[in-house]
């Protein structure tokens, strides 16, 4: 293990949003100082964040000082640019490391390293031109989905094949990006794993959550999830298998399909997930001080589950719900987001159901 | 009820301390940022918070652009200077209220207040003078000790008497500070009562908690505390007499010896308290939110206990633990305080111990 972190040590976040936030106040109980690298003044993480600096990710100068500022450096979300990874990587640490971020930054690369360590995926084909999405239609039919490779969340840079017909609109949808075509998966339910890999290689998983979206956001996730023990025993070893394959440094979202035939990968996420916030409630170490636990080189902690519990998101006009949920026995989390957009995550509630079964 | 503060809005603390720390992370999940006013560079609130205006609590420009800058105003630690609340006040809302303050602010206000409202406490006489002095030992007796007014805390400015003869060591303690002098107390446990009032009147008191003190400083708080149910019940009621009696708003800690002939209190104090950290792990809400939920016109949350649970200050170089801690199923909370002087608060451990009982 490397020489773990002490107090006042200062952990640096690509990104200022609500998981650097989060992040930000694990780091701060474990006697850290953050620094928070965001483009937009008044983001959510600096809210709670040692220092901001507020700089584009084109600006070598800013990102030169950030790096010097901190002991190690990590990430909130998966576009960063390459050129400023570059940059950073050659002054201080950053884990998750650079190969983990490539392979779950492009869709098709996920999935080809997936298959190559022996887990399920969708089947899916590489699309960059209207000639390749015609094969790859011949080749796993319909319904389907063009996705670009980079770039997409909750729904956005998608497009929906129903039939053959709907090819040139995908085409358009995909605006010249290069993609990636999924067959559709027939699942019963999603479930995901948020596991946790140390500096000295040893292992940590929260058990599955029961994701249920909602216009292509995710809406609930549920604890237990509806799995028969031997599937949560797979779902945390398939999690395993990712991270060391990955040599992975840090925490990790894993979305699963169950199916019939057995779990299909649908997702890694090289960062906290939103599908682990019920962490905050029914756990003494939750996903965020995992996190910040094993970039600061430090054994983890217990993510043992002791309730059952829901959390939900709260989207947009969602927050107007507030001050009724503020009257009952739910942990209220809250972003400082100003505007209230549609279909913008402003935050989340964990209601604890009952003691952990 | 006055108008809830709303996401985005500031919350002012005055003192950069581990509680500043604390109720800044507990803001931030209702959304709000922090301003922390505070003279010391690199203070253990300011990591966490939004802006951190270094100046002293005589610079009045300084004052007068943090009172512009918040919403409401509380404060961590009881001395705040006169004159500064003087003015925040004529800007902006200050919790508790000013009357709260000045009477914990001052040990011989506090008693008479306390006494007043039915309660019980140590028996005690103001003494300024070496003649006081012989008076009160006169009147009350030793073994006793004699306390600054104002000012004293972890045991600090404080002078024991084991007989009239220390009289003379005694006043030279003092060092001509206004003082009281306070007759030993007979007691078994000391306990304390973690209360919030809100602004509209309601009142939620956590269970209350046993200390045990090492070299004058809070070393342990254990839930729950050995008390009979009817004992509880008192003490909460007790603290809820003092709460409505000071018009309070916002979490104050009140610390009661109990004796064969029911609670004496020792001492209260206007904000979050050492032996109410307990409360992050046993909790939904804790002490620090319920302070900031109070302050900020929200309805209080749910402080119901679903946890035993012990606290442990780690003091010094106690944080040379931290490693070992670190595997355990303990929750960790360190203030990023640089320098492990001796008797210097730098941290605290949570460890639960089983279902609520």
């Amino acid at each position: 293990m490397t020489n773990p972190l002490k107090t006042g040590a200062t952990i640096g976040i690509l990104g200022g949003g609500q998981l650097g936030r989060m992040l930000s106040v694990a780091a701060s109980r474990l006697g850290f100082k953050t620094c928070i690298f965001e483009p937009n003044a008044d983001c959510p993480a600096a809210h709670v964040a040692h220092t901001h600096i507020m700089a584009d990710y084109s600006d070598t100068v800013a990102l030169t000082k950030f790096a010097n500022a901190c002991d190690v450096v990590t990430y909130e979300f998966e576009n960063i640019p390459t050129e400023a990874l570059d940059l950073i990587e050659a002054l201080t640490p950053i884990h998750p490391n650079r190969n983990a971020l490539a392979t779950s930054q492009d869709r098709f690369l996920e999935k080809n390293f997936l298959t190559r360590i022996g887990l399920t995926t969708a089947p899916f084909a590489a699309v960059d031109t209207a000639e390749a999405l015609e094969q790859a239609i011949d080749q796993i039919g319909t319904p389907a989905i063009l996705k670009t490779r980079r770039l997409g969340y909750d729904g956005k840079g998608q497009s929906r094949l129903m039939s053959p017909d709907d090819a040139d609109q995908a085409i358009a949808d995909m605006a010249g990006a290069p993609a990636v075509y999924e067959g559709f998966i027939d699942f019963s339910i999603e479930v995901s794993v948020i596991g946790t890999r140390s500096s000295d290689g040893a292992i940590s998983c929260f058990d599955p959550g029961e994701n249920v979206h909602k216009d292509g956001i995710l809406h609930t996730t549920t604890l237990p999830a509806a799995l028969t023990p031997s599937q949560r025993t797979d779902a945390v070893l398939l999690t395993a298998n990712i991270l060391n394959a990955l040599d992975y440094v840090g925490t990790m979202g894993v979305e699963l399909f169950v199916t019939p035939n057995g779990f299909i990968v649908n997702e890694i996420a090289p960062r906290v997930h939103n599908s682990g916030h019920w962490t905050q409630a029914a756990c003494t170490v939750d996903q965020f001080e995992q996190h910040i636990r094993a970039i600061a080189g430090w054994p983890l902690g217990d993510g043992s589950r002791h309730s059952n519990v829901v959390m939900e998101n709260l989207i947009g006009d969602d927050v107007d719900r507030i001050p009724g949920i503020a009257k009952t026995n739910t942990e209220i989390h809250l972003y400082g987001k100003a505007d209230a957009k549609k279909g913008r995550k402003m935050g989340h509630i964990n209601t604890i159901t009952g003691p952990a079964s």
